[in-house]
């Protein structure tokens, strides 16, 4: 493990080739966060109940952004992701709104990088409901969960703790 | 200021009608980070030294995500940047790359979110080319630094402290 | 009026010259529906309810397509659109949603296409939410309700009766 | 079959998960219509003889939109068509031009909502060939005429008639 | 000029800001060619005479790439084009597809890089559709011909041959 | 072999049905080159070294353009391309920068367009970051290296020169 993967001997970037990996099954789990006001917050709360379609618009755009992953992220790989999901839990004496997601499919490679997308999306889509309400709002920490599938099998990192 | 401005009174999302809005120069700073192992971070600062593409790619896929801002945010209405600048520095005290971007444009809407869309995506890029060596690596905190433009002119947040 | 306006003098596609036409504003409205079964209706109406994302998913699906008509219909130019709407009005007596879309911005030529995409995709969505339950749904009539601006001001059909 | 397969218990959107299923061959036929004045369907013949680009540039839409499918629906998964097509016939009776699109793979869930894509934007791209002579046009009926493959096997609808 | 105008001062590559420049009408014309074995140049004729798609394929990928131009190089500032045109001549003597292509509009900067990824990707698509023919085809030169608008207003190479 | 496969008897364009063609490994080589003035060549070669990121830009944008060629060439089937590369060797002789390209997969259908989009898209981002210095630089020629796998086995052109 002595230099970067995703660049060759010279330091120039790849795609790294996986053609001979094995398909099997992979997934992967991430979360961010969106932390705001107590009026922004009190605002999304009331626009996600009652029909209200805050959340909703957010975790769409969480799962269309996992399926734009490689055309965002220059050296992933395309996916045909076979599951995406994307939740929202809203921690009122915080005045946060978490963010997870969960990834999976049968491939050659894993979904660490659709599991963070989705999840960094979607908390970039909050923050703009909320935005005329209170820009200060901070996203973050963002960071993969768990992952599983592949030559390494599961991965977990040694502690998780809320930002 | 009583609902999200996304919202109509009956809680459905939709693009805000900014087409009486007066065109005007308008800018945003936003930033983001990448903390990692040291391990990591000696293989990225090696990557993006003699010629080495580390950083230049996540420098490219910032650009490229701030002008796929409206694809990527549901409700962002479509703008033309005539500007847009990722930057990064290295923070050897702490392991971690600092994002931070700047756009510009003469428009009819802000472009806090095209900024906040490219340091998220570089943020996401960086942890891309380093997640073989540190699956840990956190991102964030992301958020907006600075605008200028439009009615309600220029605002910064109350203090910013690298998170 | 002795051609397509799309085709030149030999039949061969074109993207018509709006270079020197004025910036006016422009809106459209169109509509499209989806007429199911009884028990499709039903669950799609329930869906709806009590914080569902049934139509909210719809709804964002035909505002993004909006701002992607120039890259479906291939001889349609690029506009900032300024502002996207899509409504939905759920009619019982005909198990059939009722699709409605507008778009506005200030340009140089219509927005007809970006009102009929959105609306259009809108439905398309609708059927992908409901097609486990009823694969016999049928989408339409699809159609322009009202334009303005422009040249030839403001546009409605002759009659227009739900198809 | 008690609610629609896109939205969990809580009525939130997310995309199946299909990791699971089996891969196996699966393809749709779908259909949409445009009908228009006399002068409007006289013009759209004239422009597809004699070399003339009219009905090619409506079929390229369709094939281009059904890639484009899992860009356009939300909840569809990203599928690796390996063969789209898309025909029309010109139905001089009715000044009607009738769709027709079929999309094939071999993967783990349906084509359905391929071939509807197809056939909606290419239906959409002959109204904007034809929209300055007769903005009147009518879209649809859009729907699905047989799909084959996958757990039901398959299937057409009782009864298709042109609508 | 003593630098690359993408480049800053440290080597890095950032997008132009272009916010202050006036609006003002710009159009370029770039060319491209296929130089193709006889059968494959005969079978391509073909293609074109009685209603045949070939050369209209590869129109619409040219006018098509012109709109994404932005998203495929990746410091070109997003643009709204008012015209984009393809067109093709055979020349039989050297069986060649001879591309040219014209694209304009009133804005901040020039249209060159529109115009010559309208003219490389038509040329791309009619190799597409020989391939199976003559995989030994050779694309090019593909080059700017004539350039207006802007600060340094009028341009034209020294001399143009078909290479 | 009497007309072009991407064509049916009508002379309409399809995209070839491909489900039913084994899954194989298969690779391909192209290559194009930008020949341009000797000071144009100079600042290239300065902004290539000492961490400039000239170079990087290119590589990425051939990069993401293999990723994207379903999207640009209308009947090329959408692929899950394995590995992609991108290379450049700058010739100081010529003051052009020679372009190669590869791409490989597991897949139905073979990686040639995927192969020549890269190399010229590639191409097209030096002449974007030259253009100020030199507009008449040359594009090409763009062609296939080699390709090997499928139903034709290893191909490669009669003979390579550089043009």
């Amino acid at each position: 493990m002595s230099r970067l993967t995703h660049l060759n001997e010279r330091g120039e970037a790849n795609m790294v080739d996986v053609t001979d990996k094995s398909v099997s099954e992979r997934s992967a789990r991430a979360e961010s966060a969106v932390r705001m006001s107590a009026e922004a917050f009190e605002l999304l709360v009331a626009g996600s109940n009652k029909k209200g379609d805050a959340l909703a618009v957010a975790r769409i755009a969480g799962i269309q952004a996992a399926k734009k992953t490689s055309d965002l992220i220059p050296l992933c790989h395309p996916l045909a992701l076979t599951k995406v999901e994307v939740e929202f839990e809203l921690l009122a004496e915080d005045n946060t709104v978490q963010v997870s997601s969960y990834c999976r499919l049968a491939g050659r490679t894993g979904v660490e990088m659709e599991a963070l997308t989705a999840a960094a999306v979607a908390a970039l889509t909050i923050y703009d409901m909320c935005k005329a309400v209170d820009p200060a709002m901070v996203i973050g920490p963002t960071r993969l969960l768990e992952k599983s599938g592949g030559k390494r099998g599961h991965w977990r990192p040694e502690e998780v703790t809320h930002g």
